[in-house]
């Protein structure tokens, strides 16, 4: 991040027509945003919304209320603009770009086997590094996939410990039968892979999914071209939790846009260090929250940007 | 509240191509707007944001951070353009319409005697009540006065009960020794006016002040007009709690905006059993929460007009 840019918004924040600090979390995220923009008025104009989808053999133990086949399903929803992300990125002015991954072709079942193979995981990586583009203002991360709440939630545990039953919920509406074998999925996954799962990128291979995969990458390469990041629930907290694992400060260009209904998203942004800027007991995925979340953020810089100072408005400062 | 609108839109809801209730609290929001609005699909289109302003006899107490001339200099501010809430009705697509009233005479010091006389205070109702456009989609409420949230407190403790201390936090910022005279500047009040403030209006005329009656006046013209409300912070939750002491759905229309950091709100925001949209540590008053979560309820709109069903978009409904 810019040290500058970020002590000159900070200033900046000082001398407007408020009670200091009474903007609270919108004068953080201003000032988040200045850091990783590089400067003291940050914009958002080019604010790409990423979705990747990505379908997973484990759906085959039963751990999802949907069938597998509404993968597909909804990414040609996403393309007839149909779904809720359709709605919400139009709202916030995003530009939506949804990228599925040979989704009919499934991960391998990851209580049995590894999801992904070296090649298959490296090109699902790098499709979601090419995904950011130069310059964009802001990125927004989202995902699809039947199943990924269980990949997530097995990830989780493989970085941060505890069992199945620490890190799963119900997903898109499991029962409770569902949410045993959601469980037992992740336990079965953490006994098959061992100690392979103490290396944070080796971990995401091995439990995670191709979307999962690429939201990774698509973080990585936000953090190299230094563009600010913001995360959605829980299957992208997870996909991007191994960026922390491999640096302190690997997220430090992420805001968590909310915390889902999803009992784990809590946990783990807690694990991050992360306060997400809505709680709407939303879980949807498809990138919903991070996306609602852009409207906060231009809330902020709107302030920023366009309040009057002290002194240019004749205001006494207390 | 139109019944058959908001069992029409929560039909809606079921069908749309996303798992039961997984948009959380935009899903109630929208379901809300439809029974205050009066059809399946609500709009935000025409959304006015009534911010009140008045100056208080209290301040000769130190009860602020800010001296009491600063409520003129912010209302000349909010003309000029350069305030929180200019940038932020502009960012939510809101009409902005600040109203100050009598600022150059401050209401009279209610430790001592009541706030305003009958007329002052029906004049001040009937301002807010007649700022309410018949037809806006929304009304979103905020105020300005330095002072306030003493009042505020004052006006908490008389209708839900407690004493200072129980209601007071730091306003715009006072210190330990500010917080302190807040507290015994509403135990003052509290004794001077005594039994008379069981009756909510005689609580409002007396310990609140001209901001706060505008506002209850304005809540309850969009109550009896059918427009749903949006509550900003302490104040406005305050000013408008009579409505809620009055009748018990007497807040049926409102929608809690967010939660500021003044301790207080969260109290009260309970008593009336309201749920904020937002938690963003927020204390700049103006409005300033609840037209950030404007943004909220078009995104809860976005989804609910603009989604897809299952049955249009061919996705299996689990």
């Amino acid at each position: 991040g810019d040290e500058d840019a970020a002590q000159a918004a900070t200033a900046r924040q000082a001398v407007l027509t408020k009670p200091p600090g009474s903007l609270g979390r919108l004068e953080e995220a201003a000032i988040r945003l200045a850091r990783w923009q590089g400067r003291e008025k940050p914009a958002l104009e080019r604010v790409h919304v990423l979705i990747f989808a990505g379908s997973h053999g484990v759906t085959a133990r039963g751990v999802s209320a949907f069938p597998a086949e509404v993968t597909a399903q909804m990414v040609a929803n996403f393309s007839a603009g149909g779904a809720a992300i359709n709605q919400l990125a139009k709202q916030s002015g995003a530009i939506l770009i949804v990228t599925p991954l040979e989704i009919e072709r499934p991960t391998a079942d990851f209580t049995q086997a590894p999801a992904m193979d070296e090649a298959d995981f490296l090109t699902a990586v790098q499709t979601g590094f090419d995904a950011v583009p130069e310059g964009a203002d802001l990125i927004s991360l989202g995902e699809m996939g039947i199943g990924n709440t269980t990949a997530a939630a097995a990830l989780a545990a493989a970085l941060f410990g505890g069992r199945g039953a620490d890190w799963v919920g119900r997903g898109t509406g499991v029962d409770d039968a569902g949410l045993s074998r959601k469980a037992e999925a992740v336990d079965a996954a953490l006994a098959c892979h061992g100690e392979a799962l103490s290396d944070p990128l080796e971990a995401l291979r091995r439990v995670g999914g191709r979307e999962l995969a690429a939201m990774f990458g698509a973080a990585l390469s936000a953090r190299q071209k230094r563009i600010p990041l913001l995360l959605d629930g829980f299957v992208c907290g997870a996909a991007v939790a191994p960026l922390a694992r491999l640096g302190e400060d690997g997220l430090a260009h992420a805001i968590a846009g909310h915390v889902s209904a999803e009992p784990g998203h809590r946990k783990l942004l807690a694990e991050l260090g992360l306060k997400p800027l809505l709680d709407l007991d939303m879980r949807l995925g498809e990138g919903s929250g991070a996306c609602l979340a852009i409207n906060i953020l231009r809330g902020a810089l709107a302030c920023h940007n366009g309040m009057a100072t002290f002194a240019e408005a004749g205001v006494s400062d207390g």
